[in-house]
């Protein structure tokens, strides 16, 4: 069917014109695309930390040492103590460790979630049902964004945990994190008992202001890939320590087992500084092309934003989200790649699977034709105006083509 | 104490005589050093491979088909169907993976471990207790090797998993797996009710023939950095799909989320590629260089074995274990780091805690004293005799030295 439509719409005469175009990446919410002085300093981090931290000779204590002085290195950038940082393989790891951790708690309890959590905690907690936990998926209203009192109107004398991500990867929706925690900690005092209160925090870091340290949150993932630095590599911030069911070989404070990946972790501090350095600079960038880019987008006939006031500053600058309904978004993304235009229908994380990938934007309050339609562009640091300019003109044509099939 | 004693001996005047030893690199079990192609290749793959494997467009596809392309690479390699090999961040994520499914299946049945087993399982299976979890932990014979047969007594009919280590770490017993897995496979037919068999194979990866697809085992876990690759990349091979607590994103066939270390993953396969390619000449090599570094040792007064067939083909020739007890083992790798030799007292892995460092040396029948003293020395492709002869010259002299203080 979609070859079909593919074969007939013969786009390539049509991108004949646009020689400029090689590739425009605008999928930087799946992934960035590493910082251009990484590679090298990994590859020399790699020949200069061989030891295993946790050994006791020379090289181990390097390697230790270069471990402990990047931890400090984030823990002054994110205003955290560093025995509160803990590396991880990922943003899904760091997520898992927290989720996890459970089992070791009284089963039975409660926890309140979003509907918008990033798989790797929507299906973790859907999981935990069979273990007798009680779970209230919290919608988000129709602006994508969690009301936090509907938060605390669900907050029960067995709570356990409560986890709101903090800036959404499909919609960029910034979630209400510190007003939530004050209200979480708030019912604690009341109750007299902890709730824990974790946000994935993948797609703020290095994007929008956040400092963990200064939150009122007990935990937070992070990922390097998405700021620039290597796959593999992730962070939980965690306010105090945690039982978690291995401690494995005693690695990060007995958190994560596993040998460190100290290249990884090297060039993840690298990309974090740079984040912070270039955060104002890069937000400002980001900001004034996703106002561009909506105003293009806006021009195009058959593209409807998913929420009215998508452009204010409740939201991401670095995620826009539209749909292109009744056409399926996936045949935009799928031709626009063709065109060597790169962006997503929704999460990497869940594009391989139809049935999951429009659970987020349902539960925001989307219709499922208009969730099936949508498409996500997502921007970085070194997106231009001139991308932008032709990645709508060449959307406008895919869409007035499709359109005749789609009505 | 320990500085006390490094003070009063002054080993630097003595090692004066001995400029050539710039570092004697002989903690291989410990950590591999990188395998002198794989920095460049690694920052080659960053800038290639930039794509999230999952998304759907150009870039993502691109790092998808790298991404399978290396697990054939594995699955040729190891003799498995491709779809039986999963990534993931280690050694010790990939022995977790299959701890934490027993989550999902009924509490309360029995899992037979050896004693011998790395942290990262001993330390899962001890927590499992209390979870109405059975365990028995089967110690080794006085060779340091389990007997197949005990594993097999052991079995009961609500067994769910057998977890034994292919080649111990501290000690470089090699298990009878295969025969073990035999013994579990008969007693499954007989029982009617599926045993899971797992190993722990991290030491064997490379360095010993073996091909979990050949072997009469359900899963097995191999980590990248101990064979050459860069640290935080690891497998699974899992030979039927198991439910696990998160699927995530959906990533590894549903067992592994988080976006794939794809130059981790390209890394691994080439170091994959190389030990297989010299598994045979750097086999030999260590082996005769083993017998080398026995003879040696032997001439050091204060020196004992662990075992007194150490030299057999049960054992790994990777990993040479010997005591200097009454010394501690502690205090002679310490002064041999001070003079650039890197060898360990046991896993790097628990060399940080000394309330378990010494759980597989006294469940191998060593006294505690003895296991107290225990010295590993462990080899690898570049090590020379030159290094051997050396080492054992400055162990020699620190050993007569410090065996005044300790009587």
């Amino acid at each position: 069917m979609l070859s079909v439509q593919l074969a007939a719409i013969e786009m390539n005469t049509f991108f004949a014109y646009y020689p400029c175009m090689e590739s425009i990446y605008f999928d930087w919410a799946a992934t960035a695309p590493i910082l251009p002085e990484l590679p090298q300093l990994i590859s020399e981090a790699l020949f200069t930390f061989q030891g295993n931290p946790s050994s006791i000779h020379s090289s181990g204590k390097k390697s230790k040492t270069e471990l402990e002085y990047n931890r400090k290195v984030f823990a002054k950038l994110l205003e955290t103590k560093p025995e509160q940082l803990i590396f991880t393989s990922g943003g899904s790891e760091s997520n898992s460790i927290i989720f996890s951790s459970l089992f070791l708690k009284k089963p039975g309890s409660h926890i309140i979630l979003s509907a918008i959590e990033h798989p790797s905690i929507y299906e973790f907690a859907t999981n935990l049902k069979s273990f007798g936990y009680e779970i209230d998926f919290i919608k988000p209203a129709a602006n994508g964004i969690i009301i936090p009192e509907n938060i605390e109107k669900h907050l029960k004398k067995n709570t356990t945990l409560v986890s709101i991500m903090t800036v959404n990867n499909e919609t960029g929706a910034i979630q209400k994190i510190n007003e939530i925690g004050k209200l979480i900690r708030h019912f604690e005092q009341k109750n007299g008992r902890k709730v824990h209160f974790h946000t994935d925090a993948v797609q703020a870091l290095g994007k929008i202001p956040f400092k963990p340290g200064l939150l009122n949150i007990d935990s937070a993932s992070f990922s390097a890939h998405k700021i620039g630095g290597p796959k593999g590599v992730g962070m939980l911030f965690l306010k105090k320590p945690l039982n978690v069911i291995s401690s494995g070989g005693g690695q990060e404070f007995t958190i994560r087992p596993g040998t460190e990946n100290i290249a990884g972790i090297k060039a993840f501090a690298r990309a974090m500084e740079i984040s912070l350095e270039k955060l104002d600079i890069n937000y400002k960038l980001v900001q004034s092309l996703k106002t561009i880019l909506i105003d293009e987008l806006k021009k195009i006939k058959g593209i409807k934003f998913l929420f009215d006031n998508n452009f204010e500053s409740d939201y991401s600058p670095y995620i826009v989200n539209a749909t292109v309904a009744p056409i399926p978004g996936e045949v935009v993304v799928r031709m626009l790649s063709d065109e060597g235009i790169q962006i997503s229908t929704g999460s990497a994380c869940s594009s391989r699977n139809s049935k999951k990938k429009l659970r987020v934007l349902t539960a925001s309050g989307i219709s499922e034709q208009e969730a099936s339609g949508s498409i996500r562009i997502s921007l970085g640091w070194s997106s231009t105006k001139e991308e932008i300019l032709n990645f709508s003109l060449v959307l406008n044509t895919i869409i007035s083509k499709l359109r005749i099939y789609h009505k």
